[in-house]
């Protein structure tokens, strides 16, 4: 196996709004729509579109909630999601070692 | 700007094909598309696909020589596609750092 193998790149990690938010997930306990979507710079419909996929994956879980009577939506990394992660930079450092 | 933007990402750049193409042409200083099609594990078809879009993009140039009259063709970063990945790699680094 080539450490330059394009399909050892998980591929529902690898777009860039899906990375984003992971390498962002990683980095906190939890977070709500429009904290990601401030950080990202992703519009709604796409930054939906890339979360559902994630969580449709088991690598984010969603949490609704009410604050306040307000409701908000928090996600955050799994387990499994967290492995999923590491095992990509794993990779990604192999095949972009200089 | 948030270190997580992901319009921070070259997006020419960033496919799991074109990014394995362009870490593997960064460490040699050419290969032929055989020797490409090894190491990426991509199909004829949709290495040529990609390859073409860096082309277009001017991060690989191409040359298409005979050695013993047998065609051969090989791809080569560019000056432009040395510049870009590097600044693909910071902003990635700054992206998943830890």
């Amino acid at each position: 196996m080539s450490e330059f193998d394009y399909q050892q790149l998980d591929d529902i990690i690898h777009s860039r709004i899906r990375l984003a938010v992971m390498a962002l997930l990683i980095t906190v306990e939890e977070a709500d729509f429009n904290f990601l979507k401030e950080k990202v710079h992703a519009t709604d419909g796409n930054l939906s579109v890339h979360l559902k996929k994630l969580e449709e994956a088991e690598y984010v879980s969603v949490k609704k909630e009410f604050i306040e009577r307000k409701p908000r939506t928090a996600y955050s990394l799994t387990r499994k999601g967290r492995k999923a992660f590491e095992a990509y930079l794993d990779h990604l450092e192999k095949m972009i070692k200089k």
